[in-house]
């Protein structure tokens, strides 16, 4: 395979009948669209406390996040989130409802966050994961939480429960 | 430009360190990473009426939808429904919430759907409409929307003020 960095998508133009540059590639023709991705998750709780996954992956290893990932081709997003809870913490979960959506535009990035609870009280650390825990609210290491967007599911699923009132969140980060 | 269909990232292949098949090229090594799309759009209402544009381009050329398109690379949510809003109708839209998340697997979609509220009774086709035009729920072109998600958003959007429950519809298609 060649190693020359002017090969593949690398170079922009305007495609023909497009009204923005896209990443080409001179030798075979391919244009690269690029979208937003999709990230899914989910805050998963058991009786009164918060399931969270100890990532044993880059970004952020070794920090503190609920299970979440990018959504998948052909995979709805609440498929994606029990998914996503499986592979990080072997748990099975029952979705229910949408907590919040979180646009990180900076990163092309659009969190689609659940409220689902664990099925039975069993977990454990999938390939991704060093750790994976219960924690009650006043126990969950706060400082050493994996992204942002973990501190804002947190509180708005605190907020939703306290208030009753369960409309979807959002923020943009 | 070569015309050769096997050039470009059209080989089925798993990178290393990944687990699923990917589309790469042999001759520049670009992996294509695929992911699903995320359309925004927004159920736009001025007093009890309801703003659909009649499509000018293909799919379904003539039928009506409501504003929606897909969210472009650094743009939120919000921020491309008012845009898609804006293009389609020339209207200049205020979010009052998320209204319903519709997954479209078979599509690889992700369709992000707000309630929303013209600013002023202004508005007019853009380039990518035919007609614009405000609707009583009895005068809304039933048989002639353009996809079935507008049925879906439409309908929601009436249960959610008739029942002041604005949580957030979700649904597989």
């Amino acid at each position: 395979m060649p190693q020359d960095s002017l090969l593949g998508p690398v170079h922009k133009a305007v495609p023909e009948g497009d009204n923005r540059e896209r990443l080409v590639c001179r030798d075979c023709g391919f244009i690269h669209y690029q979208n937003p991705k999709v990230v899914i998750g989910a805050i998963v709780t058991w009786q009164d406390k918060f399931l969270l996954c100890r990532r044993a992956i880059e970004p952020r290893r070794g920090y503190w996040t609920m299970p979440a990932g990018y959504l998948e081709l052909n995979e709805g997003s609440e498929a994606g989130a029990k998914r996503e809870a499986w592979e990080e913490a072997r748990a099975a979960i029952a979705i229910d409802g949408l907590l919040a959506i979180y646009d990180v535009p900076r990163l092309s990035q659009v969190q689609i966050i659940y409220r689902a609870h664990l099925t039975e009280p069993d977990f454990a650390p999938g390939e991704e994961s060093l750790d994976v825990k219960l924690f009650a609210w006043d126990d969950i290491p706060w400082s050493a939480l994996a992204f942002p967007s973990v501190h804002w599911a947190l509180h708005h699923h605190r907020d939703s429960v306290a208030s009753g009132d369960f409309s979807a969140r959002g923020r943009v980060g």
